[in-house]
């Protein structure tokens, strides 16, 4: 099997040129995609409908294009659109495609395990399931299912594992209390972070990262120290399911490309590059430089402001400004952090890490072609 | 003469509980202080009254301390406030003393010339003169006088200018209109830019670093080719005259700080970091690490969205966003990849660097405690 | 001919389902309509892409369900959406079906003129012309051809005038700037009012409003004395061209609708409400009380923020406010305003009056259905 | 005794002048001032420093005036600023005197009742007080001790009680936590309403409204079926404590001022103005006309987005907007609403309305001068 990357800048939310384009030129192979991961240019809230409009442009383009209906796409691609591109962040598409054919010029390099991906969805959930346990296991069932898809058997294989899921909406919540049924958080903003958590709680769950006991409704976005290093969750208000994308390195693909992952300890902690890169199997002597930055093809982290409301001992506003959401600045700083270390701002930075990495901190992968 | 800095972080706009304690525990003589700069945490706009409640604040405190009534203080003291600490900047005060009385301790160091420091304000401006002529050529004398003040006689010897400089309020154009003059920009946000811009062909020319005759009403925030390397300048709502700091170093002073500046090329460009130590005199060897870090005393800079909507070559979308202004993108961005390489948010990242460096990018100084 | 008007609320900016269950349901003839307006829940700014997701949605849904391509659809129907529903303010679609066929069950009703709608479409513009005189004389030229569509040869026969126009964007600016053209207005929001003022000064220009004579480049959101009582024109991203609704009532149309208009001074005229019913022509008793509020099938209005600064000599500060822009301060007071005299949030009010009713105020029109 | 009502526009936060004016001129007594309120210019959320600054400036004019020190204007007078002037509300500040010296020329007009006020303070909180049974308590206790000072012996003379109260910032939850308290509302926006909504059950106990066993922690911001209908409580940054003032009429008092009151039902809910007239006593004939417009002293008034997420059945999208917080939204709307209905925009609309009066509505007040 092999998997490739794209990275295609977007001039909007709507633009699907470059995507077509890329299949036009016999770049990418459609039939072959099984997720697209996109950076948006809306405020990544709750009224963000830029995820929407990113997601609903490509299943148009895509169906067209295959000769599918929007059904049959929609079953077999995860759209994984995160809303926010603050400070200098560049809208883009990151296109995955899984070429699951024996293919004739696979070249195995000895010693080096290519990039795998799995791609796998949960079930629709119900409003108040969003945040809870139901929301958790759902997804550490779809986290091992796109596991075995992709062949990463051992969970350290496992380098990211990236999760669109949905978010409360006054209407939602309307509906839940109309039948009697609570909710997690019934402020919609904070619904985001219910079930960022609850979701990469369940990634920790799937990668042995913490344990089942440990888990329950009480100790989403309460018990910080439950986290996972390798989850990076994003809610929109465009689904009701989640959508999930395991990346790891395994034998079994043999392509061009390795991903490697590390947690930035806080929002400045910019040695998780080189410790990313480390981490990228027969990459031991890669360093940062003109040449390895060349090779990075899609850079993935999660951003968030940290709950002391300092960094390094240094106070921060992101969490009393009444203008600026918190995820907004977070985004902002970390993808300033990331941009000027590589000299780019095509990164998936996304924002409210909670679960995901220490407080304050985030996961951090590295996708490299060689 | 000898002059210091002292960085001290705020818990609000309002608070001066660490400048007193400063001057309780005598590390800083109020007597000495010339200026006071201060990264407030309000949007840096135009409705940003953070800037006016710290000045206000600090004013009242040093009358009090100094028995001087808030009058004396404010023809003695240069207050520049600037706003805005996206990202994860940290909200913070530099105080600047001068010492101009013969002091038996100072100790030349042989081939190190001290930080030197200069104080000047222009009359208070009409609104009709904001953005251009008038603002240009009284800046620029300011700048001579301020330059006198510091006896920093060359140019070179000059290495950053901050200056706080009025906007223009729907009140304050009403007024001008109603005496039947025009304003340079009748939207209040874009007047920042043309009073920033019109401050920072002062200090070019001043500098000259431009001609008179390249001068005049037409060039200001339209003809980008001509800037000013060492302007930075902030607008606000709290003043209608200018206020400048000028900054350099010179053999007549003696204290422990030393100063040297480069520009951004872009809002990537973190070498420029490496650059303005270089520019340190008898640093040559200085390299950023732990060390270095640890002398750093402040840090000065301006932030912009590139006019051409993209940095290296890939969309940003600051211009276009209606919910947050480019200015505070561009202070998030900014401020995320000076504290990433620095390792510290105690950031004066000023937004908006019309005629200030080139498009996109913007003046940086480091000031170094030996 | 025989003309109607839905108004059918949504739950956001992708909801067809409203529109697609009146359909079902027999009360709308697809293939009649010729215009959809639509208030978004986006920013009503630069980047607001509800505007484009709402069309998209519909346009995707009219295609499917006549058996038509996008392209058909869009040469046919003209699709204006507002965005921005601060406030109170309902996200609506109002539908304009209009029958040209021989209708045997056309029973006129003496005295009675109904409501005649007409769609046209000028061609897209560049960049620079957007905000210039051929975005005026191609509206003027667009509006007069929409009039003979609906047979209101009168000019005082039309009561309102709705259109959507483009804006500037970075890129585009950058576009015609790489052409070597200069643009109305380098500010991406402020072009928004440019493209608007034209539109308005195109509408004025048709209904014999103003004279030929009087418009050139340099009045448009300059000369504000020179204004239509009835243009209501909104920008948005997603389109370049001009879609033109004319509206007015006539002997040849025979459906139960007539539409009466009038100018609100300010924003605080609640008598126009009163003015405009008196304007409808075979109801000069019609006042407004549970009755005739139960008669109102559609409400459209425009507002703005005063340029003096001031209602009714009070100070607003919707100018300086660089949160939320002037326009979105604006629609929430106007929709107030109406909205506490109608007793009902689904009013159509679009924001930024230029040219369109006096400074400070705009037209308000009520279609009643009889 | 004599209270009168005084209305000062203001040209920004720190505009004193008007003050200065009225005090200069003699029309008010610098020695009589027991509460200012003010509506300021600031987003009414968590980081809204223009409330710090107003009250900041007024403290020191009226200390310099007085020749007082600071501390004892702070022990004598309440200040109330509410942020936020969305839509086209008009900052200004309504200055209560009261006079208790025995006055030669007090005329009591027989049957009329004057307006009657007393000012409150509680002591201040520790931040996991706020929202909880202790802020409760102390409120009731100290509106007691204001009825008591203002002679109303009777709950139902009371018409209308306004507050403001403290909220949570970063570093206050931190600092409960250092001590191993929780707080009631970790996010710091939803703190704002857990302290309002304390505050006016601490009004409904000591008015009567609600009983003592009816509340309890858990109700706050939970069972919205306990309020009160003359409660309005708005908070800040800017103390810690809750400053009160009740206003009634009474026969102890006879200026020329009355108050009534109501409760507006909805957002749109204009009649309750006239039910509001109605309850002055002797003024059962009044009706809202061009007199009895200009007879309005003052308008107090409370706007929240129902949590239905509907106003009379139709949709709003407050709850849902991420850019612009509901109670923005809301100020804008009800402020559009009744400045419609008066024609005038010097409103005190003060946003979030949690147990003042009911879900989507609020408590109403005039002030008539006669």
């Amino acid at each position: 099997m092999r998997a490739q990357v794209h990275r295609i800048s977007t001039t909007g939310p709507d633009d699907i040129e470059g995507l077509k384009a890329a299949i036009a030129a016999g770049t990418i192979n459609p039939r072959h995609i099984v997720a697209i991961l996109g950076k948006t240019e809306g405020n990544g809230c709750v009224n963000d409908f830029t995820r929407l409009l990113s997601t609903q442009s490509l299943k148009a383009a895509l169906a067209e294009i295959l000769g599918s209906t929007l059904q049959e796409v929609q079953q077999r691609i995860a759209f994984v659109m995160s809303g926010g591109t603050e400070g200098g962040l560049c809208p883009h598409l990151l296109v995955f495609e899984a070429d699951r054919s024996p293919s004739r010029d696979a070249v195995p390099v000895p010693g080096r395990r290519g990039l795998a991906i799995g791609v796998s969805f949960t079930r629709e959930f119900l409003p108040e399931e969003i945040g809870r346990m139901a929301q958790i296991e759902a997804t550490a069932a779809a986290v091992r299912q796109a596991m075995e898809e992709a062949r990463l058997q051992r969970p350290e294989d496992v380098h990211f594992v990236q999760i669109k899921c949905p978010l409360l909406t006054g209407p939602r919540i309307a509906e839940a209390r109309a039948r009697r049924q609570s909710v997690a958080a019934p402020d919609t903003y904070e619904s985001m972070g219910f079930s960022r958590g609850a979701s990469a709680l369940g990634v920790a769950l799937a990668l042995g990262e913490i344990t089942a006991d440990a888990v329950c409704d009480a100790v989403v976005c309460r018990d910080y120290s439950l986290f996972s290093r390798r989850a990076s969750t994003s809610a929109g208000i465009e689904l009701m399911r989640n959508e999930i994308l395991v990346m790891g390195n395994s034998d079994a693909w043999d392509g061009p490309y390795t991903i490697g992952h590390d947690v930035m300890a806080d929002a400045l902690d910019i040695d998780a590059v080189g410790r990313a890169l480390a981490r990228i199997e027969d990459a031991a002597a890669v360093k940062l430089n003109g040449h390895t930055r060349d090779m990075i093809a899609a850079v993935l982290c999660k951003a968030e402001a940290s709950r002391s409301g300092t960094i390094r001992g240094h106070r921060h506003v992101m969490l009393d400004d009444s203008d600026i959401h918190a995820s907004r600045h977070a985004r902002a700083l970390v993808g300033g952090v990331l941009a000027g270390q590589l000299g780019d701002t095509r990164l998936f930075v996304s924002g409210g890490a909670e679960h995901q990495g220490p407080s304050g901190g985030g996961p951090l992968a590295l996708i490299l072609r060689h």
